[in-house]
C-alpha cells in the first residue's frame, strides 16, 4: 500500500464518480442505461462456483437471491465492490437501469479499429501496477527480462482479448436492462493459472528466438496462490459474443507488435517491487 | 433523498472517517482493537434467517464462509455496508482486530449514569430522521400527536434499551478479538413490528390518560412493510449481556420522563414529510 492519502483518494475518487453518474442520470435522463466497468477481482477466489453477479442462497430451509459475496485483494478492487453496493441501492430505490460488467484482466494490443492505422494504437501498460499479466509477460519475454511469477503461480483468473472487451460493451449497449434491474455479466472468455500463462508466453517467445526465463518471486500481494476457481460466464455469449481465444496465433501476433517497438521498452518500469500489503 | 451534494457528503464523510481510523491504528497502534458501530439496517429484510455477520454457503456441492449478504434501505445504511467491506479488506490484509456491532434501533432515556443527575441526561431525538421509533412514539403520545405508522406497519426490526447499548460496547471492549478477525455481533435484544410497538405505546399512553391515536400514512421509504425477519443475536448474551426488555414498567418509566419535559416538545419537528426515495 502506498499511504493514507493515496488510499483516501482511491476511495473518494472512485465512489464519488459513481455517485455523480447515478445522480446525473436520475435527475436528467432517468431512462438512461448505465454500463459500469466492474471487475472479476470483486469476487476474489471463493471456494464455491462464481455465478454472474447473483446467487440464490438456501439457508435453514428458506431461500432468497442476493448479490454474489464479494471480497477483493486490493483497496481499488474493494471500491469496485462498494460501487456495486451503491448502484444496487439506487437501482432498487429509483428503478435505474444498470449493467455491471465484471471484467477480467484484458490482453492484446489491436482491435479492428487500431489495425487501420498505427497511430490509432491502444494504450498499452506493461508495468506491475497497470500492466495486466499477458501483456507484461510478452514485454518481459521480448526484453529478455525474466517473467515474474508471484509465489507458486497457481493464481487462476479469467482473461479476455481487448477485441472482446469492446464487443461486450457494445452488446450491453445494444441490449439495455429493464428499469429497476442491476444486470451483472462476468466479462471473461477463458481461465488460466499464472503458471500456464508463463508457460505459453515462454514457449512462443522461444519459438521467436527470445531467451525467455521464468522466475518465481515472493508474492507482494495477500492472496491465495493455489485455490479453487470456477466462474460462470455465459451471459455475454448468450447475447452473441463470439470470443477471441488466446491461441498461438494470437500470441505470435502480440509478440510481433511488441518486437516492432522493442526499443521503446523501459525495463526499469517493469518491476519496482510494489507491495500490495 | 435530499440532493446530490448531501449524498456525496454522507458517502465521503462516513467512509473517509472509517479509513482514517483504520490507517491511524495500522500506523500507530496495530494491536488496538477497533470497535465499530454498524447497524442491523445493513442486512435489510432477507427472506432467510439473519446470522451474526457471517454465513456458510453451500452451493453446488462446495462450501465457503462469507460476510452475510447485505442490502440496506437508505444511502446512510449503504455506507455502513461499505464500511464493513472496507474493514474486512484491511482485517484480511493487515491483520487488524475489529468488532463490528450491528445495532438495532435504540430506545430509552436513562442509564445508570444519567440517573445520577438530571444534567447528565442523554441526547434524545424524536424527529422522523434521527428519532428512533419507540422514543418518537412516546413523544407523539405525550404530545397527543397521532402515532405515525408507515404503510402496513408490518416492518419488523430488532430493538434494544440504551442501557444494553452501553453494556454491549463495554463487553466488546473487555473481550477483544484476535488479530486478523472481523467479529460481528447483532446488537439487539428482541424484535417487534411497528404495529406491535404502536399498540404497546398506545396502551401505556391510555393508561396514563393521554389521548392516543394510531395513524397509518403512506410509506415514505422504499421497504417491505410485511416480511420475514428472523435475526440471530446470541453472541453478546454469550459474553454476559443480560438484556433490559421492553416491559410495561420500562414504557411507564419513559413516559414519566417525557411527560416531565412535555413543554419542550417541538411538535413541528415530529413529522415534516421527509421522503426516503
Amino acid at each position: 500500500m502506498l499511504n493514507h492519502k493515496a488510499a483516501g483518494l482511491t476511495l473518494t475518487n472512485n465512489l464519488q464518480s459513481t455517485l455523480n453518474i447515478i445522480w446525473v442520470v436520475h435527475e436528467h435522463a432517468p431512462q438512461c442505461h448505465i454500463i459500469k466497468l466492474g471487475t472479476m477481482g470483486e469476487y476474489g477466489t471463493p471456494n464455491i462456483d462464481i455465478e454472474e453477479g447473483w446467487i440464490e442462497i438456501e439457508h435453514k430451509g428458506r431461500r432468497d437471491r442476493f448479490l454474489f459475496p464479494r471480497q477483493a485483494s486490493s483497496l481499488y478492487h474493494t471500491t469496485k465492490i462498494q460501487d456495486t453496493d451503491l448502484l444496487w441501492f439506487y437501482v432498487r430505490t429509483w428503478g435505474l437501469r444498470v449493467t455491471d460488467l465484471m471484467q477480467g484482466p484484458v490482453y492484446g494490443l489491436s482491435t479492428q479499429e487500431t489495425e487501420l492505422d498505427e497511430q490509432l494504437g491502444a494504450f498499452f501498460n506493461y508495468d506491475e501496477i497497470f500492466g495486466t499479466l499477458i501483456n507484461r509477460f510478452i514485454v518481459q519475454a521480448v526484453a529478455e527480462y525474466p517473467l515474474t511469477v508471484y509465489g507458486k503461480g497457481g493464481q487462476t483468473r479469467g482473461y479476455l482479448n481487448i477485441k472482446d472487451t469492446l464487443a461486450c460493451v457494445a452488446l450491453a449497449v445494444m441490449n439495455p436492462t429493464e428499469a429497476g434491474e442491476l444486470r451483472v455479466f462476468n466479462q471473461i472468455t477463458e481461465t488460466f493459472t499464472v503458471n500456464e500463462l508463463a508457460g505459453k508466453v515462454a514457449k512462443t517467445g522461444k519459438e521467436r528466438r527470445h531467451n525467455v526465463e521464468i522466475k518465481s518471486i515472493e508474492n507482494p500481494r495477500v492472496e491465495l496462490d493455489e485455490h479453487y476457481y470456477n466462474p460462470t460466464y455465459t451471459g455475454l455469449k448468450d447475447l452473441g459474443l463470439s470470443p477471441h481465444y488466446l491461441t498461438d496465433e494470437v500470441l505470435h501476433g502480440m509478440f510481433e507488435v511488441v518486437e516492432r517497438y522493442k526499443n521503446n521498452i523501459q525495463e526499469h518500469k517493469i518491476f519496482r517491487g510494489v507491495q500490495w500489503k
